[in-house]
């Protein structure tokens, strides 16, 4: 029986603790077990105790082992899965620059351990936020690993979207297909593609055509579910975020050309117009030979066009003002 | 496709929110979906609809409608699952005999909304504490369903007891088995029944036979873990009791007689001395008809039996303690 090596980070917080229960859900149908790898700073290590001590709980026949660690060395040591929950939040009064330096620093130590210490087949899953330019940094200093192998979520955005439409259409989320968001995990830098959506297999917009919901409210929505659900429980996302996670690692781990497109940041080739090496969400599909792929020649009206445009530009923004705070040289 | 209606109470608590994410566990393998009805006091529908959205933003295929509700006999209405969560917990100061009270008030209250509104295939599990008293509450302000209906959770003390002595024996959890928890879900009313156990298919006893560490230590782990939880985490268990919830309810859909034994409070017909009528943890098995049967004959020593009898006498003191105060009485 194979074991498979998961680290996370972030790991006795309000994500994680969603998620780790639910990581059986990720051995499908494989013969395998799971040698788990907590990371937490310091200061969280004893809260972290209280979750191992529920996993253990859970009496799970395939968890083999579970270290808790505040060093990165020894949670990604041959890691084979990473998933980097961990971030500096966002606080009140906080500029987005120095959220980006504080998390800047944060990716730019756990690329450099990944580089040296993860299985060479290793996958980073970026989760915490700013999220694809965290895992372009973390990708940034993992040289010795392909640039393939660093995504940051996307899904939470795609589940959002199809709850979103489902709710308007009064119709379940498993009607819809393609709708996937484009660009950047930020308020202002995603576009939920709905030009591209089908619904019961014919274009979205053949069968609801109100540009004024799909193209501003929306966006809106979805780029502002995350807020709502703030203000609603006082936290952030937490379930809802580790289901995301599982589901895109089920996606990436079953590679099944017939689940269709999904949303996933991954690096960009220049495709549609982003500057290569940035990560970037764009709708992605397994091919039959188990390759991943972003899907090509999909079109765009102007105004889409525009809106991936500046998604892009807000990406390649935030990767600039990282450098020029001097946090991608190598010291 | 069929519909499975799901009721949950303390829907916006912690237990349901590791819980909720993972109903379509479920499913198993059924071609059905889940109407889920969520029951809150009318102060916590707030944090509820909180819950609602990120169950929306899982955008689950199987999940056809949510109501959110602090009304139990809209919550109950035609359930065919009735999880009972949401409960007064013991807090600082508190007596043990408020706690019966105030929680058989509940638990009158849903029972007789129960009886009326629910399916009559419904099955109950109660895990709000004290579980055992409430699920006997339950059921007897329920006659018109059958009183095997009624479940208490055993589960965790169950996945409890395995994980302290895999532990103890450096071995993984799959290679125990029949290690129950009889009696009451409570620090002094349980009795983790290791005489009975195997290990790697033989008697636990031929391969570990340290009485004062399974006698005594095994048994305080076990029904000390809760406390340890809340001293290690700062609240008490909920990701490993979500846990515990659905690995019986799908026991308990499964039918499975090949999993062999687990625990389970259920009610009583005097076995191994119990006073008939009473919510038992006892070890329960499916028959290869799909009946769900306590396990017989089996044996105890002098002192397992002391810590049956102790645990039969807590349970009927529990109920004899709320029949006084004049809360079984029909008005």
């Amino acid at each position: 029986m194979s074991t498979i090596k998961i680290a996370i980070t972030g790991a006795a917080g309000n994500i994680a603790y969603a998620l780790l229960p639910r990581l059986g859900e990720l051995l499908l149908d494989l013969q395998a077990s799971i040698s788990l790898r907590l990371l937490e700073v310091t200061p969280a290590l004893g809260a972290l105790e209280a979750v191992r001590m529920e996993l253990e709980d859970c009496a799970y026949p395939f968890l083999d082992e579970i270290i808790c660690t505040s060093n990165a060395d020894e949670a990604f040591k041959d890691a084979n899965w990473i998933i980097l929950i961990g971030a500096k939040p966002r606080v009140r009064g906080m500029e987005r620059a120095d959220l980006l330096r504080e998390n800047a620093e944060i990716f730019k130590h756990q690329g450099k351990s990944i580089n040296q210490h993860a299985s060479r087949d290793a996958k980073v899953l970026v989760v915490g936020n700013p999220c694809n330019t965290n895992a372009y940094i973390t990708k940034h200093f993992a040289p010795n690993l392909p640039a393939s192998a660093f995504y940051s979520l996307s899904m939470l955005d795609q589940h959002r979207a199809y709850a979103q439409l489902a709710a308007k259409m009064s119709i379940g989320c498993d009607r819809i297909e393609n709708l996937c968001v484009w660009g950047n995990h930020s308020a202002t830098g995603m576009y939920v593609d709905y030009e591209n959506a089908l619904v019961d297999e014919v274009p979205l917009l053949s069968r609801y055509n109100d540009d004024q919901w799909l193209g501003i409210q929306l966006q809106d929505l979805v780029s502002q579910r995350g807020a709502a659900v703030i203000d609603a429980r006082g936290s952030s996302s937490a379930a809802s975020a580790a289901n995301a996670i599982i589901d895109t690692i089920v996606t990436l781990i079953d590679k099944d050309p017939d689940q269709g497109r999904f949303s996933l940041g991954v690096v960009s080739s220049g495709e549609y117009g982003a500057i290569p090496g940035l990560i970037v969400s764009y709708p992605c599909q397994f091919e039959a030979d188990g390759e991943l792929k972003i899907v090509k020649d999909l079109e765009h009206s102007k105004s889409g066009k525009a809106k991936l445009e500046a998604a892009f530009a807000e990406l390649a923004a935030e990767v600039d003002q990282v450098r020029a705070m001097g946090l991608l040289s190598a010291s």
